[in-house]
């Protein structure tokens, strides 16, 4: 009998009841917003066209530590959560390993990841506002389904821009986020101004985050009582996302497990910000030290070979503008099937972190993710997103290492979702269809040109 | 606050440690199998033919109550059970019902139902036996996955007869099962004799699970080292399925809560008896009184409109004869998006109870279940399986009976498993295409005129 439990769950009354808002213990600050028409900083006012009022507090609020989760939140959390921590005993029996491997998975709610613990906060501020309805765009699609089923749970109307890969590789997601009434148009569309720009410039695009993006925002601003939402990337969704590193910590406190080393995927940081955050303040603190490692796809690797520089987060230009490491707002990144990290930038505090050294970065290729996928789905049984996949890699790897080295590290991964709506990939990737995207440093010195001179 | 939480989990201290076997508290016994071949009751010889030995026992023990479930199979469970006992408290706010409500949720895992729970005990008895592989049939696809996934674990060969209609409306359930290395065929198909019979009398057939379980017999018979596992109807898989209602009851002995009447959804019989075997143990025992419903198609109503008479399980007639309410096994149902409700006959052991009037049994249509599937998604989150939405839409019927009559009662349903493959059947929802069949008188007499003579 083993002491550590398979999974361990937290009870209802342990689960937190305040976020974590992890730039209040950070001593560099990620920069602010840009307003996009002044340069300058960016104003409540001005954010607060395109978003919550409540949401654009949030954002900017970079010195208070702790954020109540409202009452409604709470209880519609108690409906998925708490999520299981779970220890990888056969993954390590498998590997051969004298690591201990821990992943805390997020995949166990309709939505296949965490993206619903940042939805059903949004959608909740959205309505606490008299909001009608909300637009957003959705790359991988569990975004857009989170933000359908959290709209539906609150009555407001919603409206996803879905990537037109993502549309065409997933149909059955749109079906999801019908049966949630949500109404889902492929992107680049003919709806909006810059849709109709950017099929003009590149007929036959597939789409990307970034334009999907610009999409949302226009559409927000010009249907009254809409706002526009967003799954990843910003301040407010780490924060909302913490919930996810309070839950890990507060589990492994009770098991008397401390984590030598934490990974998570990074598309634009919402999971690894929201796992790492409450570990990442103690190491801000002094008051405990962990290695954090964020693994991204070789073919859009922000991180390792992106500059730390302002750029917008849109591929039309007309949001705020972050300080983050891009690879240029005009990059469209290859077909990669983990649709969920094909944006061209990252977190803005994510990206401070990794700037001060307080976290490492490495890129992964998509089939060695899908080979740690498959490996990962015959021993733990839970068949893994392609994007959460990327993290098992890198976990695998260091598992691996710890064989060589005979040390018996603790790892901690973010197994962020299921892959049940991304069987197309894995059937390419049976069929030994499936190929490496790695972009050369031409196409990425054409991205990093058309950055902005701030 | 509420007392009782949304959601209870067992800690793992708390897992059954055996199986519950019903029929032993039956004072009326189900009848025995009966051999195709001399049509008296079948001897474990025989029967060992077809299945492992040790589930041949488990077939024909109908007097110890407890069976231990093996180390191996209770480690494998600590990995996606316990599952969740939900209080259903947005369900039952939304229909303004005073009734309680409460569902055991049995989709969090990749096979996304209940049949993992037998599907790995079934494979550890075939490894243990030194088997290769083993056939069987999947219906909605879920059994095949179950399977799919207990046979990697145990590094066994799978070999899956998929019911055509479904492997046609739900392709990427095939690309799971090969994730897990599973090989997969449409059924009917020209690998066996009796494949090519049914395939040449009904030319352009969908399939039935009664034909793929023919197939899967039949392969499984003619490859050495190979037997034949089945995910329903035999009781074997009831008591394995016990696990469901050990946990629920236990969960719910932990609340101090007793339920007055427990619903699931009736294809085989394997959710339903594994739901109820502990509560109607009680019964029988004469030591709690409780409602029992089944809940099934109106398209292929075996409790409901079916002769109680012994029938062959398969349509190839190949396999051995069972007591139970039956269609005939040359039913062939219409095409239905419930797959893993398409079967024309009926556990013996349910049969025998609801025979006894020891439960109750209802029909319902197809498009009334998916209307009842949607709303509980959007005020529940979780997207149900269209089999399992057959037991909510009739805990729904009762919660509003509960509403007009005031009455406080308590529901217990299985919430069997997800919906997130069967979105084809979702889209003919939303898009009105969605039609209810419902067998006339005429077509069942000719089934029940097909009937063995015994």
């Amino acid at each position: 009998m083993n002491s550590i439990p398979y999974k361990t769950y937290l009870d209802e009354a342990e689960l937190p009841t305040q976020w974590y808002n992890l730039r209040a213990d950070m001593k560099n600050k990620p920069a602010p917003l840009l307003d996009p028409a002044t340069l300058q900083p960016i104003t409540a006012q001005a954010l607060g066209r395109v978003f919550c009022d409540e949401l654009v507090r949030q954002e900017l609020d970079d010195s208070t530590p702790y954020i109540d989760i409202p009452q409604a939140v709470r209880d519609y959390y108690k409906t998925f959560r708490p999520s299981p921590l779970v220890r990888a005993y056969n993954l390590e029996k498998h590997l051969n390993t004298p690591a201990k491997i821990y992943y805390k998975f997020e995949g166990s709610n309709t939505s296949g990841s965490h993206k619903l613990n940042s939805a059903i906060a949004q959608a909740y501020y959205a309505k606490e506002q008299g909001l009608k309805g909300v637009t957003t765009e959705t790359g991988a699609g569990q975004w857009g389904t989170a933000l359908s089923m959290a709209c539906a749970y609150f009555g407001l109307d919603c409206k996803v821009y879905m990537v037109k890969v993502s549309y065409e590789q997933k149909p059955f997601r749109r079906e999801v986020m019908r049966t949630y009434g949500a109404s889902v148009v492929p992107s680049p569309s003919m709806d909006t101004a810059v849709g109709r720009k950017i099929l003009q410039e590149h007929p036959g695009t597939g789409g990307s985050l970034g334009c999907a993006i610009s999409e949302a925002v226009e559409a927000a601003s010009s249907i009254p009582g809409y706002r526009y939402v967003l799954g990843s990337v910003l301040n407010q969704v780490l924060l909302h996302q913490s919930v996810i590193g309070l839950e890990a910590k507060a589990a492994l406190d009770k098991l008397g497990v401390k984590p030598d080393l934490i990974i998570g995927c990074a598309g634009g940081g919402s999971n690894l910000g929201g796992l790492i955050a409450p570990f990442v303040g103690e190491k801000l603190r002094g008051e405990a030290d962990y290695r954090i490692l964020a693994v991204e796809p070789a073919s859009c690797p922000s991180f390792t070979r992106g500059k730390f520089a302002y750029d917008f987060c849109d591929t039309g230009n007309i949001c705020p503008l972050s300080k983050m490491y891009t690879l240029g707002s005009s990059f469209i990144p290859a077909p990669n099937h983990s649709g969920g990290l094909r944006f061209h930038g990252m977190s803005s505090t994510l990206s401070q972190l990794y700037h001060d050294g307080l976290m490492e970065a490495i890129a992964v290729e998509q089939t060695a993710v899908f080979q740690a996928a498959e490996e990962f789905a015959r021993v733990e049984g839970i068949l893994p997103a392609p994007e959460s996949s990327h993290a098992i890699r890198a976990a695998i790897q260091e598992a691996l290492r710890c064989k060589e080295s005979g040390e018996e590290k603790t790892i901690l991964f973010g197994l962020t979702g299921t892959g049940y709506f991304d069987m197309y990939a894995y059937e390419s990737f049976h069929d030994g269809r499936m190929t490496d995207y790695i972009p050369t440093d031409a196409e990425l010195a054409q991205g990093f040109a058309a950055l902005p001179k701030v």
